[in-house]
């Protein structure tokens, strides 16, 4: 196998990452902070190294294989969080290099797990590398979905291949220029959204962070309590609205702004997801009837809020939502698992995935019933490959494969049952905050021992990558020949 | 719909197990224990329902539509497990019906979790029913998945149907006859079972039980400590074997018995199920190395048993393996819903499934590295239809998510999350003890509330009778003209 298109993308993404640097490194050096060395070090490394291997690969053809491809997704983002690290280990925030990777990955993938404590009184540059890092990560995904995956043929993804280039009426044809309108789309809702933040009461800082977090459904904060420490119902709904926003194909925003508003409101994966979320606010909303307690109208929010920051795999909090009654804790680690839209920053199985699954079931319920009649499939108004059957099946039965694996590979370390599969599941689904008392939503993975942090660094990048494209990797025929 | 078919079928099931009654009467009548009252009125009374049942169904035509089979297969497992619960009802061993029935469905599902303590000291007859009604339950199974499960094309079975009515040999064309066969074949093993456990040291009550229990893969003991209260390395192994032999297809020892060997020795999905059980034995006995303890031979005896006796879904157990050392709570969770191979009175998801899953992935990653390339899926030697691959595949997300719900719906009556899940996970696989202190193995699910018991009841019948069998019932197609 040729690696050399691979050095050419990963240098030119790890060039832009070093630039990315330098923001941090131009806030901090107006703030008066010392960390601005910090950035500017890593800036420079990450951008030389970046360079080097950009210019070692120059003039190679640039088309890649379906191996090529699969390689070069998997090692550019192992290879971006290693040097979105540096900063972190660099500024001593974090006491060890496995610690500085933790942070980087989980923002990059948009997991939103974190290791540090004391963001309240930590450098700005810190805070906003963490939510730049999140920022990136998010469109990082935006692209892959549309650019990459398909190509690819990942756990049924390709359905949307067909939708974005074979629809009769063409919007864009190319994928790089779906890639850039997508990329002016994220722009612009961060920047809509960090206007209802300031709006709303936050400080420039606060807002600048908090919509690069949100819209990537990343879940960084810039304080330990994360949103709740705002203690604003106008932050709170301001957040739910992005988040769900965040998590609706990109695509149809491209259609809707290219003046074709339709797919964007007949999308069955859209109505799914907000049927889907509705319910379970409703439900989270009246778990504590069962307890006896009756809940106010600000549990409304208070639902409305945490439901979506965890079906989303956002991971703000107000509050610990685990301590809403009986059935909360196995409720919210049930929607975990949920996810948004494919084509959408956030993570975990992903509505469509549920939708070609209950298809599938009722077309072999019907079988059962009537073993002579004849069911189509369909998804969206089209007939369903039953390719794309076998994909999203496969794809769920490694899900819960990958993470049962990683559950028991955590309890291994020594953590706890609850931390353990939490921690699984919040990882693979890129959630951020686990269940218990140590990586609740009010608790931290820093406590965690290495072994863990490297176990959940492994399956948050096997979840962002809809595991076929890690897994395939070692899979012997892969690399025959 | 014509229920007279069904009342029939029930009405001979009832009148037989009125019938089986009269064995722990007799025994308590020589026994000279008041308990003798009990389940001779039982008896009276249900057979009396039975033969009623049989009687105002007589001469109708015996012949069952696809939907009548349905409705007959869920009607038997309720209503039997209503009746098998009035001895332990009557007899005041346990304080409420509820407590009862749920007694006699994880009996007759051979699931064994229970709900009586004091089993040391319990009558005989009490201790002889609950064996009775697990070995019921075996050959309930056993029947059921070669003479209904196949017709109804339930989960993948299917394919079995396949094999066991169109070989070359043709060895046993009709399912009754079959039936016949595997019957003689689980009392000849049942026999030699209790044989054993009369050698390695048990009195003739206790081996009768267990030998019972054993081959059923049930898991009822007559002791609180299950079989760990004998301490006995050779009472462990034969309980090993017979579980392991209980586990295997049991239309694989009719053609051996019939002169045709080759298919025991040859099936691939015995072939997997011990390997997978070697491996988890392997892993099991080396878990303590990681906390730093060394494990001897003992604990080899030890992992052996307790490994399969959950892999089999059986859940006896010798000792609390959840305190193995780091890592085997999750491990004994996660192998907890493997199960044994199809045809066989063992429950769970079943390695057939496994097998038919992973060959799906494994064409799945094919087509992804070679897009044009053509693979053939295989099972025993033969090619795999695709409508085998979509039942399993849909079995596989069914189970998950009525596991998922049962963990919820566990958690909301109160339970907390370990046990809830382990519950939910023990009940749908019909293994037994779950996890954590109260209904761990060493545990019991008395104390638990009566919504968590009728959760619990529902959960066992769905994971016995393979989800479909249950949940088509529940679909509107279902009951269309």
């Amino acid at each position: 196998m040729d690696i050399r298109p691979i050095l050419l993308v990963v240098g030119v993404l790890l060039a832009t990452l070093g630039c990315a640097m330098m923001i941090p490194a131009i806030v901090d050096l107006i703030n008066n902070s010392a960390d601005w060395q910090v950035f500017a070090s890593s800036s420079a490394f990450t951008l030389l190294i970046g360079l080097g291997l950009f210019l070692s690969a120059r003039g190679i053809p640039k088309s890649l294989s379906i191996r090529q491809a699969f390689v070069m997704t998997v090692t550019v983002w192992i290879t971006v969080s290693g040097f979105g690290a540096l900063p972190f280990y660099l500024s001593g925030i974090v006491p060890t290099y496995t610690d500085a990777y933790f942070e980087a990955l989980s923002g990059l993938t948009t997991t939103g797990s974190t290791v540090i404590t004391g963001l309240d009184d930590a450098p700005t540059g810190i805070l906003l590398w963490r939510g730049i890092l999140q920022w990136l990560g998010g469109l990082g995904v935006l692209v892959m979905a549309v650019a990459v995956l398909p190509m690819l043929q990942i756990g049924g993804m390709q359905i949307f291949k067909v939708e974005a280039f074979e629809t009769s009426d063409k919007i864009l044809p190319r994928a790089s220029q779906i890639s850039g309108s997508i990329t002016s789309i994220f722009v612009v809702l961060t920047f809509i959204c960090f206007l209802f933040y300031l709006v709303a009461g936050m400080d420039v800082l606060d807002a600048t962070v908090h919509a690069m977090t949100t819209v990537a459904t990343g879940g960084f904060s810039t304080s330990d309590g994360s949103l709740g420490s705002f203690d604003s119902m106008a932050i709170d709904l301001t957040a739910s609205l992005f988040m769900v926003l965040g998590s609706i194909p990109f695509l149809l925003y491209v259609q809707f702004v290219g003046g074709n508003p339709k797919p964007l409101f007949r999308d069955s994966q859209v109505r799914v997801f907000l049927v889907v979320l509705l319910v379970a606010i409703v439900i989270v909303w009246n778990l504590e009837r069962f307890s006896g307690v009756n809940p106010g109208l600000f549990r409304l929010v208070d639902a409305i809020f945490n439901v979506t920051s965890i079906i989303t795999g956002t991971g703000f909090a107000t509050d610990d939502y685990t301590l809403w009654g009986h059935g909360s804790v196995a409720f919210f680690f049930v929607i975990m698992f949920v996810g948004g839209c494919a084509g959408s920053t956030s993570c975990g199985i992903k509505i469509f995935r549920f939708q070609v699954l209950f298809q599938d079931i009722r077309q072999h319920l019907h079988k059962i019933i009537y073993p002579n009649g004849v069911f189509i499939k369909k998804f969206n108004g089209r007939p369903l490959p039953s390719s794309v059957s076998t994909a999203v099946m496969s794809f769920f039965f490694l899900f819960i494969a990958s993470f049962a694996v990683s559950a028991v590979a955590l309890n291994l370390t020594g953590l706890d049952m609850l931390t353990a599969i939490s921690a699984a599941g919040t990882s693979i689904s890129n959630v951020g905050p686990g269940l218990g008392n140590i990586i609740g939503p009010a608790g931290n993975f820093k406590s965690l021992n290495d072994p863990a942090k490297w176990i959940l660094c492994i399956t948050m990048l096997v979840g962002r990558l809809e595991l076929f494209t890690v897994l395939v990797l070692f899979f012997p025929s892969f690399w025959k020949n």
